[in-house]
């Protein structure tokens, strides 16, 4: 393709456009490093410096070395780009829609079915106790195979969980916590074993990181993630870097995946590009084999055919969409999951909080001043420009930000629904509602941040130690 | 490229030829499981059936399903397929030239080093004894770097030796041991550890195998390697299913070297397409990381800038080519290396010796009478047609395989030379000259039968037990 820069820019994709100016730029240096002649330098700069032009002017974005454009076909199902569609990949949460992502189009493009009312209903049915507040309000919205883990359990087979998390920073935010508050209590309801896995090779694959700083964050953050509260001898935490080290099970199920998806289906799948590194290529069968219990043959004494239950944000799909193809091929049974929304960023649900825009998150290592400034300062409000017409009119719950995240922390369902009527008949007033908030997370934060102090090095070498947990198997 | 079949399909590569097979094959597949309606899947299978005969037309050969044709770029450099280019990759070695490959045009392609006169001499000098006859006689013919490991040795800096196989059967053939019995000789006069990788990974991502085959074979391959007389003491024989589960220190150096090789470069150094496995596409950093001592944190103790020399066949050097091009920007020394010629079929010199195929080869476990059946049937024979012509024009031992392999096994020089000189002369018949390699390889291959009963599982579990050797670091 880097041979015929003639051809027309203009009916490239946004990811070919990306390839053709990274391949050029790869010419360029190398036309500099073999002391090409000037002229020939000069024309390999100008084409450069147009195809760039052509990336902008069709991306809207400047071009970024290593960070490519991520291709839409997650959603959109390989249609070409539409305006109005979200973007959602591991790596992309974007929508237009101040109320965030369209979840129920998601459900129907991603193929995976609702948490419905029904399925509410009998998961507390085989609990005994009522559902957790993510369930009940739709924050864990979407699943897969849910009613066979429920039909396992009824039958007293076992499963287990298996969530995990890439540690990209030192500080976690509180967006990060969901799917480990979340799975604390499906531990806790269903009492059955958890893997957690932290993808260190991940991160320093992805981002420009050193393997033993990318190793620290994964420390870092695995205190972080016992200070939820997770029982010692029912979990296991593994940096990837450790535990591929440790377990020839988990490398020989790596490369059972490995063998059963093609370039062409990563592809497809995660938009890598053939300008991308031999490791992120390969890198979505690491995070596939913890779906497979005979990754763990520490923890359920070698068997292989132990369901899994993965509840994860639902931009990790595509990650189980592939494994749930290959399970079959490679005789292990699917890992079910259940999905849930994003954690929207102080600035609105247009995307989700990211650990890199220090402005978009409340950090778990925030002080109360910090959280009631940033909260303050940066959280998005439904409210109405005046008091008079917030009065009139009432505020907006659907894209007020401080609500939304009473949503995910405020436990009381009635003080919720008690504070939405408030704000949305105007009573209620923006920096009312704000100080509500601000009142929540103040306490959660702080407590967090006690019970993470007590996390010492012993402790989280307990925890990342291969080991037999508390379950026969 | 699968949705425009009527695109002119000779001005398709066979490697792009392979992949439309592919993809068409792939979408007659998917049609079949849609169960979509009969006319469609009709015309896909018109279209395959159409792609198929061009794929023979254009290469000569029928498709088969996994085995794309290699690229010529290893050893042609990108220039277009020419009928008398030798193809030489990690899995094919073909030429037209009964004399075979044409190693000097090799190593100018290549870009090695021829090892020559003078370096032989220093070789010499520096161990103090005769250098090896594979050495004297140019079956080791090029090397990258040797002067820098004989200055190192000169100042007593220490190196390592690292070599492997892909343990692809159970029975191993005499071209086999080529690289072994010099790695043997080259670890006693320079006194160096050594580590042996036995890539049972690769051969279950490229063969038609199960996992538990593949590391079976390795195993069986340990005893046939280790047969050769190495010591317990100072070499680590690992299988990469076991050993990556086993060291952090050799995952962390793949995935660093993962991290610097991108798709691009691996499909021009080895040919894979879009079609190919994930697993296949990374499986290269596999085979570079041993070059790094600190894939040996129990050997070098933790050091990570020890010297790596790579005894290996030259097919193998695109992956060390790589490796050498990865290591200064991952911080590591360039592995040297010394390259072998191939080891020839009995057929002839025009391709490698084959363990798929039984009578291209001499296996370690043929009985004395198959050993003399086959060098009887099978061995190409430099001879004139009739004993007439023979006495008066004499035998060519550039095509003779008896006499190459006399090379490789007969230690005599003088014993050779005058075997040559009567051969060449026409004073010994070809049924003579096959009587004496027949009485040369039966001895040995019957050693090393006795040796190998010697080796227990007991053995094999020490050299492949992951430790500290005889040397400090």
């Amino acid at each position: 393709m880097a041979d015929s820069p003639n051809c027309d820019l203009k009916s490239l994709s946004p990811l070919q456009l990306f390839e053709r100016v990274t391949e050029q730029g790869d010419k360029v240096r190398a036309l500099k490093a073999g002391k090409a002649p000037k002229d020939e330098i000069d024309a390999a700069v100008r084409m450069l410096l147009s195809l760039k032009l052509s990336y902008k002017t069709t991306t809207g974005q400047d071009y970024q070395a290593g960070l490519p454009p991520k291709d839409l076909v997650l959603i959109n199902n390989g249609t070409t780009e539409e305006e109005d569609e979200d973007l959602v990949d591991p790596w992309n949460v974007q929508t237009s829609n101040a109320k965030g992502v369209d979840y129920d189009k998601l459900i129907v493009r991603f193929g995976s079915s609702k948490i419905d009312a029904d399925l509410i209903n009998r998961i507390e049915r085989a609990i005994g106790q009522r559902p957790h507040h993510f369930l009940r309000r739709g924050i864990f919205f979407s699943h897969r195979d849910m009613d066979q883990v429920l039909d396992a359990y009824e039958n007293k087979k076992p499963f287990y969980l298996y969530t995990g998390r890439g540690p990209s920073s030192q500080a976690m935010h509180v967006g990060h916590l969901i799917p480990f508050l979340f799975t604390k209590w499906l531990q806790e309801v269903f009492d059955v074993p958890l893997v957690i896995q932290l993808t260190d090779d991940e991160k320093y694959l992805w981002k420009d990181m050193t393997i033993e700083k990318a190793y620290e964050y994964a420390r870092e953050n695995a205190k972080d993630i016992i200070a939820c509260g997770f029982d010692v001898n029912k979990t296991f935490i593994f940096s990837d870097l450790d535990y591929l080290g440790t377990s020839a099970g988990f490398y020989r199920n790596i490369v059972k995946v490995q063998k059963h998806v093609t370039f062409n289906q990563v592809k497809g799948i995660f938009g890598f590009t053939d300008s991308d590194c031999i490791g992120k290529i390969s890198f979505p069968a690491i995070q596939a084999a913890p779906s497979f219990s005979s990754s763990f043959p520490q923890i359920f004494n070698g068997k292989d055919n132990i369901q899994c239950l993965i509840p994860c944000a639902i931009d990790q799909d595509p990650y189980f969409r592939m494994t749930r193809d290959v399970a079959p091929r490679i005789g292990q049974p699917k890992p079910a999951l259940l999905h849930s929304v994003f954690f929207p960023a102080l600035q609105g649900a247009q995307t989700k909080m990211s650990a890199s825009d220090p402005n978009s998150s409340i950090f778990l290592t925030d002080t109360p001043k910090q959280i009631k400034t940033k909260i303050n300062k940066h959280a998005f409000s439904g409210g109405r420009d005046t008091i008079e017409e917030h009065r009139k009119y009432g505020g907006n719950c659907d894209v007020d930000v401080s609500f939304m995240y009473l949503t995910f922390f405020l436990e009381d369902d009635d003080r919720l629904e008690q504070l939405k009527q408030a704000y949305t008949s105007g009573e209620l007033l923006t920096g009312e509602l704000k100080k509500v908030l601000i009142e929540t997370m103040q306490p959660l934060v702080a407590a967090h941040q006690e019970r993470r102090k007590q996390v010492t090095d012993e402790i989280v070498k307990q925890f990342m130690t291969p080991r037999k947990l508390a379950f026969e198997f």
